[in-house]
């Protein structure tokens, strides 16, 4: 794991968000405690082993800067991203293979909803972009249910070139829009499929679009705009599951 | 409407809840303001058409209680739920229609997605117990990008029961669960069903459960447990409009 392969580390404040993160079993680095709240948090935290501190309000302040930490902060232990070889590894002479290659999705529980489905459907890794983009924090964590310790997840400094070297390894690069002619259920989705779904607000860039073999869309009959991007990559990667024909657990 | 059929009035404290809410569309009854955040935003509430009032701190602390209100309190209009009836009248002379029913799901924000996947694939109306579950508050309303304004939703005594009503209107009971034997490409999704989809923590009641025509399940591969209760109702629904060749707006 390179340095660049790793975010910053993170910070959650207060008694509720800790306890929360504690409970879905974030991954923590460090605790640091005021002694007033040290003596409720310690034994259970000596229980799980996570290594913690005492340290001054005043420090306390300092880490928290504007936020309210209520004598409780937790330093969430950096992400361990995988690299693309990585990905490309565990696809390796596989004739079914589903990478979801995600074009700048902004919100962390969104990230996180689409690790979940990516795990559950048995997909080779996650691909996301190094900048202007969700990364793996304690929000993605627990949105996941804590799926992205189980699933590769590379950052990359170029989605289009990225999408070049699948094409390499043979997969086919579907992207999923509204602007697609063909349906999910028209679209051959089987075998090995690097599947690009959209940001929230902005849908597949004009660029990453040009990489993509082939467009599909789901259908719609209602008068609201869309689905969610998680939810709609969820229906796809079970299209590709149906259409591959995968029914048993690897 | 019967007075039965609204949920009690709620209310959303703080200006940074104020704003989201207000960008959502979150449907407001009333705004309550001091005076000192009202020059602020009495302005963007008369282009809304939005009834506001000015009140002193004292009452909005009084609204408030422990909570940090900030100068402002938004009353969000009650939700007009559907009656039972409406969702079959919608459903009426259609070969094909979905109704989902949600045994006890307990989070809003699911609630809402459900409710948005509903409406996106063209679903007669939700159904939700009276009590001891999510109801539609600005939680599921943000959740369900306004779905929740076009779609019959209907509380309903007994689920039980409606079940059984909803045989005689010709619907097949489908339940999700984790325990049945065929996948949902096996199981007939196509025409006439009705969608049972169980709480976060417990799944589908038992007494439910017995009540259901046929038992599907999502095939998953990977380790960790299941998809969330949201992702996996969006493709079921999706597999409903493949069976029944849904693929047109109406």
């Amino acid at each position: 794991m390179s340095k660049e392969s790793r975010t910053q580390p993170r910070y959650i404040f207060g008694r509720h968000a800790a306890k929360e993160a504690l409970a879905a079993g974030v991954p923590i680095e460090k605790v640091y405690l005021s002694e007033k709240y040290a003596q409720q948090l310690l034994p259970a935290l000596n229980e799980k082993d996570i290594p913690s501190e005492i340290v001054s309000n005043r420090k306390l302040e300092s880490f928290a800067k504007n936020a309210s930490h209520q004598g409780v902060l937790l330093e969430v232990a950096p992400y361990a991203y995988a690299s693309l070889q990585q990905i490309l590894d565990a696809a390796k002479g596989e004739n079914n293979a589903l990478i979801l290659v995600l074009d700048h999705i902004e919100d962390e529980g969104n990230l996180g909803a689409i690790a979940r489905t990516a795990e559950v459907v048995g997909a080779s890794g996650l691909i996301i972009p190094n900048a202007r983009a969700a990364g793996i924090g304690a929000g993605a964590y627990k949105a996941s249910a804590g799926a992205v310790a189980h699933l590769p997840i590379a950052k990359v400094p170029n989605l289009a070139q990225t999408l070049d070297a699948l094409k390499e390894e043979g997969f086919w690069i579907v992207g999923a829009t509204e602007h697609a002619q063909d349906t999910l259920w028209e679209a051959p989705l089987n075998g090995r499929i690097a599947l690009v779904m959209g940001s929230e607000k902005q849908g597949i860039a004009p660029l990453v679009l040009k990489h993509c073999d082939l467009l599909t869309k789901l259908p719609q009959v209602g008068s609201i705009e869309s689905l969610n991007v998680a939810q709609a990559a969820t229906v796809f990667a079970y299209e590709w599951m149906r259409q591959s024909k995968i029914k048993e657990l690897r």
